[in-house]
Formats: C-alpha cells, structure tokens, sequence
C-alpha cells in the first residue's frame, strides 16, 4: 500500500510516545511499515487477570494501538486517527514471556479503514502461539 | 436470573481481587447482582492515549472484566470463567472525571454467555456520558 | 431522538419498497419511528438451514435492514445509508412461525451512528423469544 | 489441519445440500477441504438492496454457511455445527457478476472453532475484489 505521508514512521513513533498507557504497561513500538505495525510486550504479573494469564483488556490495548497506528501510517500528514470499533476473539490463554501484535491494514479508506490484528503469546518452549485476533474499524479526521 | 451459586457476590468479590490488573489500573468492583456487575475507574492521566482520553484498551479491561463477572455470577459454584469473544463500539471520547461500566447478562447459557456492557463517562460539569457498549461472549469451565 | 427529515417515515417507507431481497424473503416493514425500525418476517421453509431453522444469514438480513433504515431514520433529507460492520450473536435456534427485529439507535452521529437490533422467534406455543441480537454500524451519506 | 472425520467432503456437501436457502438465493458449494470451504453466487437482481448491490444479510448468509461447514470439515463424525457469533466488515459495495466466499479455519477446538472468511465480487472488468470479511465463532454439537 502506498503512503501517503511521506513521513508516515516518524508520525507513528511520535504518536505512540504519547501513549501514557503503553508506558504503563511496558509496550514497544516494534515495526512501521506502510499499513503494518507491530506492537510488543513483555510478561508482567500485575498485567494479568485471575488465572495469572495477560488480560483480555492487555491483549486488545495492544492490538487496538497496532490496528490504529497502521491506520495511521496509510493516511494523510496532519491526519488524527480513532478507534470506532473492534472485535476480538480469544483464541487461547495469553500466557508466554512476551506477547506481540501485528496489524496489518485490509483496506484502507478516505474515512474509514478496517484494519486486523493477531497476537502472539512468545515462549522459550512453545514457541509462537497465536492467543487472539482482532477485526477493527479505524477513522481517519482531517486536519 | 436466578443465580445458582448462593454465594456468587463473594466469589465474584473474591475472583476480581485476584485480577492484578484491576489494581494497576485502580478499577472498583461497585456492584454485583445475579447478572449484572459494575465496575468503576477513576481517570488517571497514565491510562490515557495520545490525545488525553482514557485508552479504547482499558475501555475494554473494565467492561471485559464486567462482562465475564456478570455471566459468571449465574454460574454453578466452583466455575471458571473466560472471554470468549467481544466487540466493542466507541460512541465519543472517553473523557471524565470517572468512568463506570455496567454489564448485563442477555443469555445465560450452560457453556455460553452472551452479555452487554455500557461504559459510561462521569463529569461534574457534563454528567453522565455513554461512551463505548460491548456485546461479548463468556464460556463457563465447570471443575 | 429528534428526526433532521420531517419525512422520515416515508422515506424508509420509500427505501425498504426497493430492496428486492426483502420481496424475496417475505419482510414487511411494521414499524418506523424516529430512531426506532420493525421488520417482520414470517416462517418459510426455503429461509432455513439443514435443521429447519431460519439461517443466520436470514436473521442478519432482516436485522440489518432494521439497523439502517433506524440509523436513516434521523438522518438529514436526500441522505444515503450504508452498514460499515455489525455483529451478530446468535442466542437460539431460530425457530417459530414468525419472526420481528426491533432496532433502536444508540448513537445517532453526522457521519456514523451505531444501532442494536433484538431478533425476536415468534410462536403460539412459547410466545416471543429472542434469539439473536446485532450490534452494528452505519453510515450517512450525503447528497 | 488434520480432519477427524474421513469422509468430512461428503459430510459438508449432504448438509449443504439440506439447507434450502442456499437454492433459494442460488448459492453453490464449489470446494472443501480440511478446514477451507469456498461457496459462490452468481449475481441476482432480487438478491439487492435499495442501490442494486447484493445486500449485506446475503453477502452474510453465504459467508457464514462458508465458515460454518470450514469448521465442520475438522469435526467428528456425527457432530453438528452451530453459529455462536460473527463480525462482518463490509469494505466496498458488492456489485459484481458473481460472488464468491472463501472460509478457512483459524482456530479449531474441541467444542468452539474460530474461522474468518473473505468475499469477493468478481466481474469481467474489474476481476476480483473483495467486498467483505467475517470473523466468527463455530460451535460443535457431538452426537
């Protein structure tokens, strides 16, 4: 996909700095490309629910930033980006040493670009597994 | 709904002080009736995305976490309950003083739950604001 | 809510009357009210799947028309409405001699406004029960 | 991905062929393999909405059969297979000759499959695009 803005990268990597919330729970801008963005997070017991596996709410913060950013990435300079909806399937407990999210665009609108995530719980035995994928709507606001 | 686990608001109490992300995020167990669980979060400035609104993420943390509490207050004693599935539409900016979800259960099932939760902004000057409403699945694992 | 189109009902009335799918299916359009559509669909054997009952496809229809024609019930006069997304829960099987979908408007907004709708199974037998419930959103556009 | 019942073709094309809406609409199960299943539609004017574009609850009713029986295909023998949920984005309007839907199996589990599915418009001149996609929630039933 062709982007729009040329500095589309330093756009997303300014934008994600602003995020408090990733700062708080310890995520990483890991990649920007046109229309993907890949967002990590390393394990930590207060990011967990009650069986000691990464909240539902956790795994979707970091692919709604992923959907979003690569959002972003595809529209014009001096563009804002919101979330108008998301859904998520849980596929699996999210337990593993890191987590990562890669978004990837499926179209990319005027307006409206509907955009997908998967996530991965990371784990020194198994591997790469995939715990939860999401389906979202991303909207582009003029400046 | 006629709960039937006698002791669903403790167990409800007793599962969502084992959820360390409630804590990180400073969220509140307000309510807990046979089908139907509040959830309260003051706004915080380290919850916030780039534009100072509470994060689409921790939208979802609070209202997941009611969701899967409401379906699991009508589920037999000794259950365990997990997210199967939600999607979440973002009506307006998340902005408040605090924010409060609240979930009903549509459909109690034996293995699934449907339920919907409102998550509602609080500010003296504005009053109470629907700011995002999920519609979930929660899947009950008996012992 | 307040209707921007003072002919709002015929409008919908209007718009519904060309949609050849629901001729084909059997729906008529029993109610329009500002934000509020009916539609209702009678049982016919060639609606349904492999155990008889209606498929899911065919409660989605009736329910999404539902949905947009409440979201273009407030929209401004000479406007066009188009379904972004919506999701479908699926409660029971959908079994009866009838079938009605009430949607109501959650949020009416300038470009996008979300919209619930209850599929309700009709029968003499066990009187009205729901059975599935979308949550969806539409979009206006303008002339 | 590894089928569980060996005869899960034949299996899928008698339970398509018992679904009467899929004659009604003209609907053809055009391939099935472990965990994909692909359906076609060629184009009917009484299959639109108000603008002549095949509408959303057909688009649905194709793509949840294709998702359903994608699942199904990795069931046991004997079992029966139920939509739980699912969430379609709508990208572009659908207007081609014909329409065809491809559902593959992204997760599949004892008793809760997930499975997305892409639909495409196909047309003389402008090949193929796709003009939707679903994610959604396969439930087995075993006998």
């Amino acid at each position: 996909m062709e982007p729009l803005n040329p500095s589309f990268a330093a756009a997303v990597a300014q934008s994600f700095a602003q995020q408090p919330i990733m700062n708080l729970i310890g995520a990483r801008l890991d990649l920007v490309e046109a229309g993907i963005v890949e967002i990590s997070l390393p394990y930590r017991a207060d990011l967990t629910q009650q069986n000691g596996y990464l909240h539902a709410g956790v795994v979707t913060t970091i692919a709604d930033s992923a959907c979003g950013y690569a959002a972003f990435s595809l529209m014009p300079e001096g563009s804002a980006v919101l979330s108008v909806e998301f859904k998520v399937n849980l596929l699996r407990p999210a337990q593993g040493e890191s987590f990562i999210t890669r978004a990837e665009v499926v179209k990319a609108g005027r307006t409206l670009s509907v955009v997908r995530a998967d996530v991965f719980a990371i784990s020194a035995n198994a591997g790469r597994t995939l715990v939860a994928t999401m389906q979202g709507t991303m909207m582009c606001l003029r400046s």
